[in-house]
């Protein structure tokens, strides 16, 4: 019996074992342990970790006791029994996993409402240590919460460096530079084993986002690959699955991410990506985050294992659509990316990629960002990481501490309420906050149809300026409120109750 | 046998008769006559014109001698006789008709190509000698070149005031600001008569507009309306749409227009609208183009009267779908209007109006303006005309310009011919000029994969600031273009063949 330090709730408490180092530990031996804390029993897969080292995580949800007992092929590791103590979540930027909340909308565990305003660094693990420690110096600064993050490197344009590690033993070096990016290039792995190292890295950057808050959606699968990640056998596929879950579950910041762009992996089926969702759901004991990234086709995100619709569409009008289409949140992850590339998705200006986040949000869903300027060596944040160079980034700052001090609920698109008789999307808590943005539109005035016999206050807000102006005169039905008739204007009613 | 003076190509010959002016000649009388030039007779109908006078008009397509002969129930106008001479056209801005051409273009009888900058002052003609001329001359420098505009006045926000005239004798005042404006509103007319005056005045505009080059897109019914107009009963309808027909048919600037927003005009049946374009079909011996315009709800641009579609859309990359579902023009009449009204339809800046324009262009269709600037005497340009308080204008002067230059046979989308790697929209003729616009999109380059073994020169766009800068090297295939990195920028290549 062997008593573990104390861990925080949401933290991890790893259990690290010997165990036998011949054959191939990573097919050869079984490793999994329950945990139990007063009736509840929960039980989790370990993992080789090389060199004759095993460990089995386990991210405790509940203070108090907890046990473990595991089980094992090897005797080495059977039977090994302990407890530890879970403290109460004390640490910043601890609440605890993200869940789906209210159903539109997301929350962390702990209760506080989760307003996601995400980014995307596709391949900002593969940089080495210099890049990738200035990307998350980017990221201190900076307003996201969520990095859209592939396991495996990206070969693309502006993507031909190597990554320090591969997830597979390496046997055959092949090219960096194939004549196009998705054919094979003569790379050659040892299929049969994986990489700690490469998988310690990518934890450890897991970790660093979350020292900062930031949600790691992780993209298990992405068809921009020149080493044959994407053409692996249906059983690698799946040894490749358990081993990330059974490494990553336990970190409270996770979320899943079947693809990025699917609809691209020529060699897949539908019915493997259904595989893919099972698998990750039965092998993750905390039931993170699920969703799946297309590029034309969506896939049907009323399937049950997909906890939110993860979307690529440029017209944030729709997400109303989808809310009710499939009744999950939607976070629009691609709408087109800050920049100046000549790809038609990197090189909206900071005006539009900040409309798109507040079109999104006022029809009840979140939107992700991008950055894509070109540079001397080809680092663009969208892949690399490295630096931003657009003027989003402010302005997604000031929407998130918009968002924060809006309804803890969500904001509702509120389309038939009435209260906007010009037919502005509208979202909020009806009878208690309105949300209501222009765009490219600039009325010179606006009238509000808030309920009869309710009083708000208002608020116009510059989304590009970032200024909030209080109007002086308390909302009413049928009250008219001058606005600065330029672009990219916002309004907020807040009911006042005295 | 009369012997008239010569007319012009397609101007307008009329035939003025003294007849009967007892009982009700509107309905009684029966009037036509048939024009006859070589092996062609064509059959026109005449109409009474009040105080004892009849016309029939005609407009002569070919020059040389054309004769005529006049049926009618009452003696002193039939079997009346005569001949005159129709000369070539001569004056500046007679092309004849515009007609279909090229499936999704349009050309002028002569065949000169119609490129189409549409704009819009639905009540122009109603608000008296001073507006209205006011109107013209701010036509005279505009850059439109088509006005679409009702027969009848219009009743909505902002237009409160009475017109001059009625199209039928009133017997009854009612109001003039009814708690809807689409209610009925007290008002009585003698619904079995029209008043001359009123068709006198509505032509008189025409033909101000013809003198200008412009076409007049004819709004025949549409549902803002306190007077009564929207909710005759069929006989009147259809008396009416002869008697507009009759009159005004040998204008040759007249496109039929059977509704504005049909699909809001709630007594009117699917049937009502189909019965209206077949006798306006029947009636006009010209075959004008007719159109039909919605608001959600879009009518069968299949039907074979429909010559063209007239859509309400504020996403203009839809209009390469509807060319390709109905083989015929699309012209987004309304996509917005630049303003600063409250209406979401009525607020767009100038950079979105223009935007939209040249959306609608690269996709291969025509797009139309209008003007909504709030104003102390509710003169707004949609609807009365006046004076433009917009900065579009001069940008579409551009643009028309542009047009103007480009390809005879009108600009296709070319999306699948793999000339924009990038996925940017691109119209043009193949092998022969590509016109390509980038929006919001700001890429700092650009690669043309043009046909292998051609070479193009090209000119950069900035559709905002009106310029157009040759790009020193050729363009072949694969070429990069060095773009200035701003929103609102167009590519156009020409084949350079010597």
């Amino acid at each position: 019996m062997q008593v573990g330090t104390d861990v925080e709730q949401w933290g991890i408490f790893e259990l690290e074992l010997a165990g036998p180092d011949g054959g191939n530990p990573f097919q050869d031996v079984e490793l999994s342990a329950v945990f139990t804390h007063k009736h509840r029993a929960i039980e989790v897969d370990g993992f080789y970790d090389g060199d004759g080292i095993y460990r089995v995580r386990f991210m405790p949800d509940t203070p108090g006791t907890w046990s473990y007992k595991t089980q094992s092929n090897a005797r080495a590791l059977s039977e090994r029994e302990g407890t530890f103590n879970c403290t109460a979540a004390a640490s910043a930027c601890n609440h605890g996993p993200v869940r789906v909340a209210n159903t539109y909308h997301f929350a962390y565990a702990d209760g506080t409402p989760y307003k996601q305003i995400g980014t995307t660094c596709y391949a900002w693990t593969h940089q080495g240590d210099e890049l990738e420690e200035q990307t998350l110096a980017t990221l201190q600064e900076a307003p996201f919460n969520k990095m859209r993050m592939c396991v495996f490197p990206k070969s693309y344009d502006f993507n031909h460096n190597e990554p320090e590690f591969y997830p597979f033993p390496l046997l055959v070096r092949g090219s960096s530079d194939p004549p196009h990016f998705w054919e094979p290039a003569g790379w050659e792995f040892d299929w049969s084993r994986f990489e700690p190292a490469f998988f310690r890295h990518l934890e450890q950057r897991v970790g660093d986002l979350q020292k900062l808050g930031i949600e790691a959606d992780i993209i298990l699968f992405h068809p921009y690959d020149r080493w044959g990640f994407i053409r692996m056998d249906a059983e690698t596929d799946d040894r490749y699955l358990r081993y990330v879950v059974a490494r990553l579950a336990a970190y409270r910041n996770v979320w899943w991410s079947m693809a990025n762009e699917w609809d691209l992996a020529r060699n897949k089926t539908l019915a493997d990506w259904d595989r893919y969702f099972r698998i990750v759901q039965e092998s993750d004991p905390y039931d993170h985050l699920r969703s799946i990234h297309h590029c034309f086709v969506m896939y049907d995100h009323s399937k049950s294992w997909v906890t939110h619709q993860s979307v690529q569409h440029s017209d944030l009008a729709q997400v109303a659509v989808w809310r009710e289409q499939h009744k999950k949140p939607v976070v629009v992850d691609e709408c087109c990316y800050e920049g100046n590339i000549p790809h038609r998705w990197g090189n909206i200006t900071g005006e539009e990629m900040v409309r798109r986040f507040w079109e999104g949000t006022v029809h009840g869903g979140y939107v992700g960002h991008g950055d894509t300027f070109l540079d001397p060596q080809d680092i663009l944040w969208w892949a690399k990481g490295g630096v931003l160079r657009g003027q989003s980034a402010p302005r997604l700052a000031f929407l998130r501490r918009i968002l924060e001090e809006s309804p803890a609920a969500g904001l509702e698109p509120l389309k038939n309420t009435g209260i906007m008789p010009y037919w502005f999307p509208c979202a909020g808590q009806e009878h208690q906050y309105y949300l209501t943005y222009f765009g490219v539109h600039r009325p010179s005035r606006m009238r509000f149809d808030v309920p009869e016999g309710e009083q708000y206050r208002a608020e116009i807000i510059d989304t590009w300026e970032m200024t909030a102006s209080p109007v002086a005169e308390p909302v009413v039905r049928g009250s008219w409120v001058e606005l600065p008739a330029k672009p990219y204007q916002a309004l907020i009613l807040r009911r006042q109750t005295e």
